[in-house]
């Protein structure tokens, strides 16, 4: 029995907490991100995605005043980031910016129409409608809408699947095209990317003829079944299922269009999840973004299909991945090299990749495999990539942002080690690559979607958010006080109807199942993986669910070669860090007392009041008494340990006091 | 009082442990290397370098016989590295291999030379005699002699001094036609160096007209003092010290030759040391083996001048290596990026570097520091990476080879993480840049001008290697222990004369001062920085000096993050480490009781007795026993220890039973 998300204007959130944050968006994050689409945020690097819009749109409409006589451009390429040589006097007529710089509006748009579903703007709409007819003005005829190719020349569009983006812009498009239709009945864009999508159908597939290619970075495959869902066109679902079914297939696509040198070590194609065919595949590899964008497809292949073979793959995957490769904060990806998976266990804190992206791409799959089955392996997950590793992303202004999310950084290394250069240790304005402060946007403004899903006749919380809602002839009231404790209110108000209110809500991972209800005992209740079924709630209610929130500390499993000897310290699904202003540089000297009681304190450091813990132990150093060779060794080492309280604070609030260490780690005493 | 090393012929070397290493590069390396040069190696990437000379004289004879008619080649850059498209069978006009290929023969002839000093074989003499005349033929008329720019077009030679490497050519050339003719008296392939040496002489310099360039790959400077020494002619000296004053000169050569993009993290100016003016460098960048070689010509510098600013631009770069950027196998280079020093106390044993070469550079320049003032600063970091860092660059059979010496090594770290692809779990055949075994060649062969240097009056010994020399009118037998026992026994016999005999010894730094001697009791003693200065011995004597070599545990400056709560053991100058072979795998959850005693043990698995060593310890492990979100990260972890004895052998002979986990530092429990 699937579920599905509810419809966005269906939820309307007041949260303690994701309030805050949702504000910070809709306030903050979205108009900001509007000026840097126009480059007009002089300290931020110019994005030029509007700018191309306007190119192509100027060359298209140039081709249709000039009729046959219209000479088209013969394509030259201009780098995988092409600038101008005055970033402020971009030609008019030039592509800049990434191959797949058109996404930065798609991602935009779609964040503006999650925002307007629950608070409409006049202002920002007119906007977006602006905008919109911008981008649709650059469309071919044809239907095809990148303007990287448009502009630079349609000769070779298609003609590098692996490396650049057509099809991930498509993706983003519908995506983005969906949100704003359904935010405010506006088709025009929808349209545009119907259009493209037709277009990318008519040249795709197995038949004589046509490409028998599939994206380089993935997207395409979860949009397209989102357009089939929302415009019931088999042929959307036809295409994404085409894409996912080709991955892989030998003689693999992508060594064709690229022929790879021989003896190298890294097998480009697994960066590109492109090594075996889908269904076979049981390890997460690759570049960490891909992955998850393209198992998200996957699971919703599996949950529209019934394609047991494919859900298969798609548990054995997320096993992989929560089992073996996931940060203890949600964050995906051990290695810089290719913003990919490691292998099993290799998570490193220092030089962790841990993309913002790829966390909430985490979120995506974790929330499709929950409309497949309810369990909380899958929200647990979910719950704490969004408290921990996607929030980190984001400072507290919603100004600045982090792309790569360590587990440990010390700012020299970062400024002196070119092996962590991709760590930064304070967040950064806007990145020219600008994905993760426009995917942290549109995730936040469609919160509601990935808290609840619905099937005929239950209504499923996966995460405890407060918001009101209604559903089955019933309006519904969550409180919530996470992540400060772990009460929840849920007060149901019959609105007529005589069906009776079905309920799963989930017991956290973290609350070891200790938890007290109150306030149901007229209904049937059982547990099954993780979720506390309700069944057959009449009338008004008021339910109390208490779950245990303690502060705990966490080892990894041993394989992780990083982590031995060390521990986390975590509170609900908060995960918490050392930063050095409030223990001292030198943190991989401090060791925890795992035996101490953890105290629970509130700080006001942030402006608001935080739930901050301090936990005994010991600052360790050595010292020997003769050198040994040089001054560096010494021999006949004297252990000191001078006792002291280690101070944690939550790690998505970290490096919002200054630059400084952090390590979510500690040794163990 | 400067000292100068003994002439190679003079010092037979006859001792316990070093005659094996220098039969093994005279019997296996040297001819090995020779088939390598001459590609005759199937298992072996191909070298090219003879291929090369051939191919370079081809195109001087016909040259010489089209002269006027003759068209020049114009020059094509064909990569970094040029390879054949079938690499056996390239064309033989063409040049292959790394742009400094020719240097491979001039570290072999160099090798040549030291062998056939101390050991003739007309034989050896009789191959190396065509090896030069086949490369003196393809020495152009004006003394020029690179088969890089001979093959490629000469019209651009010396237009790139910062990655190709015409004078790091020049300055292997000199050193290897100098060991020859030392050894043979054959002047020829000196006479070839002097032209070529004279020829960058009319090229180079301040002089309106001239390239006021230097070296981009240093090794010139002091093969140019070597010449001088050798030759007695001061233009070579004055062309040394000419590329050792201009480096780093404002504004910078590099940055002409190569305009640097803006806003680049990485200044390739360091990478170079030719950021600032070397009398100005306070701390050693860059790629390490560019750095001590440069270095070692500015100690050169410093020694024939007795310019004071540069000796002490000398000590401190010293100090900055050995104090703050060098491991304690002697290895140095904290980075594979660029193969090169990271920030000071940045010494990562999974992704070292620490390539083997560096260290016989680090050996370079401390024998260079030692002529100037006798302080076991120096020599006791000379053995250090003699006994460690270098001979683990060999494998037991001299076939194998590792360019990079790691201190801790997982070997499924190194096949599936690209971080560390350049770290080898065992030795290679060959490389492609085969820098390192003949580096090893030419230094063990040439041991002796390391053990030992003489001012007018004093034999200094630096290194404990039994040998037989003759000084000042005595014969001089010593007979050491090392690396096994620290007893050394000096005999000398009064060959006529009657001047005194002066002895300086070296106390190493790693007996903390315990020693006894005995049999120079009619002789002055007096001790200073680290010597034994026996003064004024007579006739025949018999002197025994026992330094206290004990094993000992070692920690690393607390600001050595990777090292914290870790701890190596060495005993004398031997550093040693686990390996999975003795101790099982996850050897990070190994914890040495560094309270205990360390036992001493001899073990026959390496063909030969060697000293291990055992300390008691304990594996340790954690396991929680409720899962956080993950099976990953599990709460309420508890500790296991399971006491175990730690086996430990010399870190020299790690990865030579086959291969597994290894290393250095140790949890300390």
């Amino acid at each position: 029995m699937y579920s599905t998300p509810l419809d966005i204007k269906n939820i309307k959130i007041k949260d303690s907490f994701w309030t805050r944050e949702q504000e910070l968006v809709r306030r903050e994050v979205i108009p900001y991100q509007w000026e840097i689409l126009n480059d007009r945020v002089p300290e931020a690097a110019p994005s030029y995605c509007m700018h191309n819009f306007k190119a192509a749109g100027m060359l298209n409409k140039r081709k249709h005043e000039q009729g046959a006589s219209f000479k088209e451009p013969v394509y030259t390429f201009r780098g995988f980031e092409a600038l101008p040589e005055d970033p402020r006097n971009p030609r008019e007529d030039e592509f800049y910016g990434f191959v797949f710089q058109d996404s930065d509006f798609s991602k935009w748009i779609e964040a503006v129409g999650y925002s307007l579903a629950t608070h409409p703007d006049k202002e920002l709409e007119r906007i977006a409608d602006g905008a919109i007819d911008i981008v649709c003005a650059a469309q071919l005829d044809n239907g095809y809408l990148d303007t990287y190719y448009i502009i630079n020349g349609m000769d070779r569009s298609f003609h590098d699947l692996r490396d650049h983006h057509e099809l991930y812009c498509l993706g983003h498009l519908i995506e983005g095209a969906i949100s704003y239709y359904n935010a405010t009945g506006k088709d025009k864009l929808l349209n545009a990317a119907k259009r493209f999508a037709d277009h990318v159908d008519s040249v795709f597939g197995n038949e004589e003829g046509k490409i028998p290619g599939y994206p380089g970075h993935e997207i395409a495959e979860m949009a397209l079944f989102r357009l089939y869902e929302t415009t019931g066109e088999e042929k959307y679902r036809k295409l994404a299922e085409y894409f996912i079914d080709k991955r892989g297939e030998a003689p693999l696509y992508f060594d064709k269009e690229h022929p790879q040198p021989k003896n190298q070590p890294y097998k480009i194609d697994y960066y590109h999840q492109a090594h075996i065919p889908v269904r076979q595949q049981n390890e997460a590899v690759g570049h960490a973004v891909r992955a998850v964008y393209l198992y998200s497809g996957m699971a919703d292949m599996a949950r529209l299909t019934g394609d047991k073979a494919l859900l298969n793959a798609c548990e054995r995957l997320w096993d992989s991945i929560t089992n073996e490769k996931m940060y203890i904060t949600g964050g995906i990806g051990g290695t810089h090299m290719g913003e990919s998976f490691s292998f099993p266990f290799d998570l490193p804190g220092d030089t962790a990749y841990a993309e913002t992206c790829a966390s909430i791409g985490l979120v995506f799959f974790a929330r499709r495999m929950l409309q497949i089955r309810a369990d909380r392996k899958y929200s647990d997950v979910m719950e704490l990539a969004l408290y921990n590793g996607i929030l980190s992303g984001m400072a507290l202004d919603g100004k600045s942002f982090f792309y790569v999310n360590p587990l440990e950084v010390v700012p020299e290394a970062c400024h002196k080690d070119e092996r962590k250069f991709h760590v930064k240790p304070v967040r950064q304005k806007w990145f020219g690559c600008a994905c993760c402060p426009p995917n942290i946007a549109r995730l936040i403004t469609s919160l509601g979607t990935y808290a609840f899903t619905a099937s005929d006749d239950t209504l499923f919380t996966h995460l405890y958010i407060g918001s009101s809602l209604s559903f089955n002839g019933y309006d519904i009231d969550i409180e919530s006080g996470l992540p400060d404790t772990g009460k929840v209110k849920i007060v149901t108000r019959s609105t007529g109807g005589d069906s009776p209110l079905n309920l799963a809500l989930r017991i956290p991972g973290w609350c070891g199942d200790s938890y007290q209800l109150s306030g149901a005992e007229s209904a049937d209740i059982t547990v099954k993986d993780g979720y506390l079924y309700i069944s057959g709630l009449k009338g008004d209610n008021t339910i109390s669910l208490d779950l245990k929130m303690e502060a705990a500390v966490v080892t990894a499993d041993n394989r992780v070669t990083e982590d031995i000897g060390r521990c986390a310290v975590v509170r609900g699904p908060v995960v918490y860090c050392m930063e050095s202003r409030d223990n001292g540089d030198a943190l991989r000297n401090i060791y925890a007392d795992t035996s101490a009681d953890i105290k629970e304190i509130t700080i006001e450091d942030f402006g608001f009041p935080v739930t901050a813990l301090e936990i005994r132990g010991a600052r360790v150093t050595f010292e020997g008494s003769e050198e040994y060779i040089s001054a560096l060794y010494k021999k006949a080492p004297v252990r000191k340990a001078e006792p002291i309280d280690i101070r944690l604070i939550p790690y998505r609030l970290w490096a919002n006091r200054g630059e400084g260490e952090m390590s979510v780690f500690i040794g163990i005493l």
